[in-house]
Order: C-alpha cells, then structure tokens, then sequence
C-alpha cells in the first residue's frame, strides 16, 4: 500500500501502533491532522521458531527501530495483554513486549498502552468486537483497497486508538 | 569488593551471570582459568516501582550495557524460568529478561539459558539447595570474605553454572 497524504492546515502527527507477539509483531502507522486518519503502512516482522530466541528477541528489536527509523512516527501505542494466557506465553510475549518498549522508548516515542477491550472499543465502538470486525472497521476508517492481515490489523488498531486518546 | 586476579597459564576466560527481575536484576562477573574461578564484580540493577515501566525496562537494559562495557566479559549465562509463577508476574519478568538478553546478543557474549535446578546442582551439587545454601556455596567457591546479596549471590551462581558447563 502507498503512503496516503494528510489535509493542510492541523499540524499532522505521526502514530505507530504495535500489537506484539514473539512469532508475529504487527505494526502500522497512520497520520493524523485534525480528526483526519491517514493510512502510511503497515506490516508484519516475523520470526522463526527455527532461530534461537535471543535471534527473535533481535530481530523484533531490529525490525521495529527500522520502521521508526523509516516512518519517523512522534507517538506509539502498544497493546497491553495481562490476561487470559499461561503463564508460559506471558513469559515468552513478555520478551517480544519488553524489547518493543525498549525500542520505541530509546526513539524518544510517547508511548501510552491499552487494553485489547480498549482498543476495540475505539475502533469498533464495542470492547468485545471480534477480530474480523476490527479489521473492516479498521479498513473502513482508513479507507483502505482491501484488508490487511490480523496481525497489522491489530496494529493499525491500536494506532486508531492512540489517535482517539490524544 | 575488588576485582582478583587469576592465575597465570591457562587462558582466562570472563564470563557473566544474569539473575532477571523487574525490581532488582542481580550481576556477577567471574573469571575462570583452568578449574580455577576467581571473583571479578557483582550488583544488583534496581528500578522503582515508582517509575514508568518502559524507564524501568531501559534502566535494566542500560545497567546491563554497563556492566559489560567496562567488565568485558566473553560468555553470558542467565536464569531460564518457566513454572509456578502466575501470568502477570511471567509477562513482568519476561520484559526485564528480554531487554537482558537483547543486550547480552547486541555484545557478542556466548550466552546460555539454565533453569534453577540446574543452577543449584551446579553450586551446591543438590537441585533443590536453599537460597541460604546458594549464598554460602558462592562465597566458598569464590573465596568472598562476605556472603553478597540474595540476587548478586543467583547471579554469581549463574556464572558458576556457566563456567562448569563450558
């Protein structure tokens, strides 16, 4: 997708929004001016089970400071899950999480987190929206061609949402 | 306490222990030449709970930085925890242990992962050793004239596995 250009007159500011993972981290950025969203991108960094986990733990680091590097977003958002998971996978997307933060804090982002139920919320207008709601609600405020993935959905989610908490 | 010095003959190689936690993350450099350890530095990382989590995790991170640009060790050993805590405490420590490791990768060490049992069986040779006969077994070991803080003590430990299992 090409990066969409935001109306004069508002100052635009530029919002990241990450849903992590330690298989699959989506990200997506949008602008916004005024009560305008702008879609910019979004996308998926992804790891392999094969690699060691330190290499994960890398190449998440590496690929988010590479987005921020590229985009050059202000503000991110981030999905914060404390919930509903073993501790075993809380474990696991602990590192994905702690290495994001590390990431968007040492970028100078402010970085504010939100709850799925949250999240839902401000995209959907109802906390418990499934994630094939959020992905048209998220396609429809974005005026996007087609769908993106669950993944950059969720991302592009929780940029929406970082965007409606200013 | 003061670095000391190792034997000469043999190479020397420094090797690190990483004792993760989101309050106090414990340190211990040794050196092992031959069969011979020799206690080089330990400490503890804290971060308040009063401070913002993402300052917390970059405070760990850039603790840990530190100690490795001015200690300069080769190898790195850390604590591997997955049982019997609860998904928020799992989710916390998994943060503090991502960014750890992280930096241990961005540094070059050679590191491996150990669960406790196999920490104590490698101090106290029984995999089930108090934390009390952990201190007591690393101030034996590396001849310390004081028995040095529970998290250092772990993190020593963790260097003392590492060094035994090379």
């Amino acid at each position: 997708m090409t990066p969409g250009k935001a109306k004069a007159g508002a100052e635009v500011v530029r919002i990241l929004g990450i849903d992590p993972g330690s298989r699959a981290t989506g990200y997506g950025v949008i602008d916004q001016q005024g009560h305008a969203l702008t879609f910019v991108t979004c996308g998926v960094i992804r790891t392999s089970e094969k690699q060691l986990f330190p290499e994960r733990l890398q190449e998440i680091y590496n690929g988010i400071c590479e987005v921020i590097a590229v985009y050059k977003p202000q503000l991110a958002g981030v999905e914060d899950i404390f919930t509903a998971i073993n501790p075993r996978s809380a474990l696991k997307l602990g590192h994905a999480r702690g290495v994001l933060i590390l990431a968007v804090r040492q970028h100078g982002l402010l970085l504010e987190e939100y709850s799925p139920r949250v999240v839902k919320q401000a995209v959907a207008g109802y906390g418990q929206a499934s994630k094939e709601q959020v992905q048209q609600m998220v396609r429809i405020l974005l005026r996007l061609a087609a769908e993106p993935s669950h993944d950059a959905a969720d991302a592009l989610a929780v940029a929406i949402c970082r965007a409606s908490h200013r």
